[in-house]
């Protein structure tokens, strides 16, 4: 490298060793993150991951966050490991018994407003089936009869769409073509013979970009009448990928308010992703591949693996991890900033840990 | 849940019996949706994207448009889907006859600015072939010999590039590179033995972030000399995804304006998606899955099912959909600000309908 | 088409014929870009990008460059192709030969403040590891012994994920789950013994969307023990995209400073696609296909072909190209705001030369 090059290197590296931080440089993108709080964490995020596509660019955002030190930071950094898995208000995405009645297995669902606390501290606005975020987890068996149950306690019309289903047009979902709006007060009922296998979901389908935006979604996992050899799994885990009015989250939350997946040495996982958001989350698991199986809850024509797996809105991936490799595996979305922030990891960040 | 989480609930739905909505909670992103014309909806969908990747993460956009009740919003959702198909002026993606000329097909493409209508009573400025967009479809087969003349009725020198077929590089279409620009008021002519069958598509390849983004694009389809057995459809549809300057569209139009797919039962329909947009969109089929048999013209080692195709601009994917299922399907990108506003669906919205 | 529809297109041309350009017309999006400097470009190409997502599409931005001539265009355009392959202060990714200490391969790097040069005469702030930006190319072989010495200059803590490789725990990187973090001043070592073959990464885990996004990165290939007979090829390239803070940039540069890919007729050429930004990039390659075979280091159960590869931000994908066709092929990612300005080609552009 000519002197040329290396010489702002070495004042840096002056200045550095005087101040314990490069101010001098300051004024860029990460500057304004001097707050501790959730909420500025997630403000200071939206703030970059914007920037980034946007005007930032010839912003040189060398410097810490104003007044922070390294050692600042690695300690808010540690907070939020330690900290993991944080306990938050609401937990999303609970498996829902069936009513049985007759033979069916009956689901209501209740359309409502709520709070909801998506990391320690930070609480939004949401819509949510039966006050959680993501709704109950809806879990039948390949040509099990299921009746749901919709009651709309918002102030909006609504409606359900089965994301996967393949039913009959009239249950379909979509108001005005398959079914008139059920209205603010009323209920509405969706009863068919489940016809196809595979990680399915349920959401709004009306003025659906702020619906299921505030939260109207859930999963709709239907198993197969005959389970393949690679299907028999030691766990089998949902993981609803969400970005959009309540930041980024897995399951509703934020790290460190993220459920970590807990396995044990040589046990076999199946995660289930679904992507309910409007990016793409390309999801990193650390230390060991995924096998991924099935697209939308169809085979793939032969598995294959990757480490690193692209989610986009409305798929469904579904992967086999071989825990082979024993401690804590960081496993997030690898466009960064839906990770990690200045002050520590953040939003769409969880981990597997294997347990020997 | 926890009483503290249950409280403002209950405080929400009783404000929402007293006034119908929960305007006390207004002030949020959607908040400003207010008139009902076309370009109020592009603007409001503009906005809600943006936002959603940006700054608006921590509002809290609970409240339907101002002035607008639950009965206001149906009204808007049912005038949207009870247009479709709406007319508007012009169509794009128009099969275009070759004259023959001593065993060539030649295709005459004029590129000039138009008027365009996208969704009715929505006019943008476009630079077009042929006066439509997306530009006349040039559909051939393997073995052809064809001449493209192209005639430059635009302010700025422009070129063409077959985004796909394999040709000599002095037919590559980058000025400076393989031609010299084709400046206001001149011709150009390419002509070839068309190399290799498949979906690829047509369109400059100069200063071509505005050129292809005003409209400068088409698709050329290259039938095959000997078929697979699994390319013997019934309908042979080609869907060229579009976001930019002319908001999001299907071959240039944006619901209720889109076209929509109309099989019999029984049948079989190829799709051909295209995206030549600056952004993914994952392309969602209700009530049937897609088999993927074609990449980029190139077969699939073999073919696989899913009902949300994930299209990145640039790419071609080809989908074979076995028309089990009667009724009216909606068809959609699957980001959800693509697809629906306050207002009802909108831009990247068709429908697929499979006649009994 | 009516003749309202037409009579604009003969207003516009009318217009053009006199004035030379359709200034009436202006105001849109691309009307601010009147400055030739790469800075310049760069703002244009961010203000674009950022627009086509956000809140101009209702502009009608059919107007060249302010005071820009059709001319004058072509003039840029043609400057910038004719500066290809640029020279530019600096060049990533270069081959690191190891320390052989006691059959170790000993690797040190040292991550520090930088200037660095993306394109000719443009700047910017970056952190890397050994000055260089991709960092230096880690190669080595399946069960080869490793280790690598960070040493820390930055003014915050950081750590090394080594991204793909299936190592134990207490190396994954990182800080308070698997180590402590690397405080300014410190070292740290990595040992071990390379596990999986395939086209992986290093980079940092910590404050990581600030750090990687500054250039803490690079390439760690792992040659397999016995490579498949598709794997023989005569040319093995690496291509880092990146996003963000420096810009559209492959392997740390932007057109007109990137590097050309030469190969000669009837060669086949490997490339190794890495995402290390934060968007996806589909890479694009004219006049050849690619034959995909492995994704993030395994191989695809089949290979298949395609000419627009989407990468997403962490993914890596390897392809072979047999170099059929001689000339010089344009290869870009297809975002066109990412590839190319109103002054021409810029950012994530290259070219693949197969000499006759």
């Amino acid at each position: 490298m000519s002197d040329r090059m290396s010489r702002p290197v070495a004042e840096s590296r002056r200045a550095f060793l005087k101040t314990g931080a490069l101010t001098a440089m300051a004024g860029g993108v990460l500057a304004a993150c001097d707050n501790k709080g959730a909420a500025a964490q997630a403000a200071a995020t939206v703030k970059a991951d914007s920037d980034h596509s946007g005007g930032s660019m010839a912003a040189h955002p060398i410097a810490p966050p104003a007044g922070n030190t390294a050692e600042d930071m690695d300690r808010m950094h540690e907070a939020g490991v330690k900290a993991f898995p944080a306990k938050t208000a609401g937990k999303g995405n609970q498996l829902l018994a069936p009513k049985m009645i007759g033979g069916v297995k009956v689901y209501e669902l209740t359309a409502r407003a709520i709070r909801w606390e998506t990391s320690p501290g930070t609480m939004v606005d949401a819509w949510a089936y039966n006050d959680q975020l993501p709704g109950p987890q809806l879990r039948v068996r390949e040509g099990d009869r299921v009746r749901v149950i919709l009651k709309n306690e918002l102030p909006e019309s609504t409606a359900i769409h089965f994301h996967g289903l393949e039913l009959p047009n009239e249950l379909d979902g979509v108001p005005f073509i398959t079914q008139p709006p059920v209205k603010p007060g009323q209920s509405y009922t969706y009863e068919f013979t489940v016809p196809n296998a595979g990680s399915h979901m349920y959401h709004s389908h009306h003025n659906a970009a702020k619906q299921v935006g505030l939260g109207l979604l859930g999963a709709f996992i239907v198993e197969p009448r005959d389970p393949r050899p690679i299907e028999r799994v030691d766990m089998d885990y949902v993981m609803i990928l969400n970005d959009g009015f309540h930041g980024y989250t897995l399951n509703g939350k934020g790290f460190p308010a993220t459920e970590p997946l807990v396995a044990k040495l040589g046990q076999k996982v199946r995660i289930r992703f679904m992507n309910e958001g409007m990016m793409i989350h390309p999801m990193h698991l650390h230390g060991m591949h995924m096998t991924v199986i099935d697209k939308d809850g169809w085979p793939q024509p032969a598995p294959w693996k990757c480490d690193t797996l692209n989610v986009a809105p409305g798929e469904r991936w579904d992967v086999i991890v071989n825990c082979t490799m024993p401690g804590t595996w960081a496993f997030h979305c690898h466009i960064l900033p839906h990770a990690e922030s200045p002050h520590g990891m953040m939003g769409m960040v969880t981990a597997l840990v294997v347990q020997k």
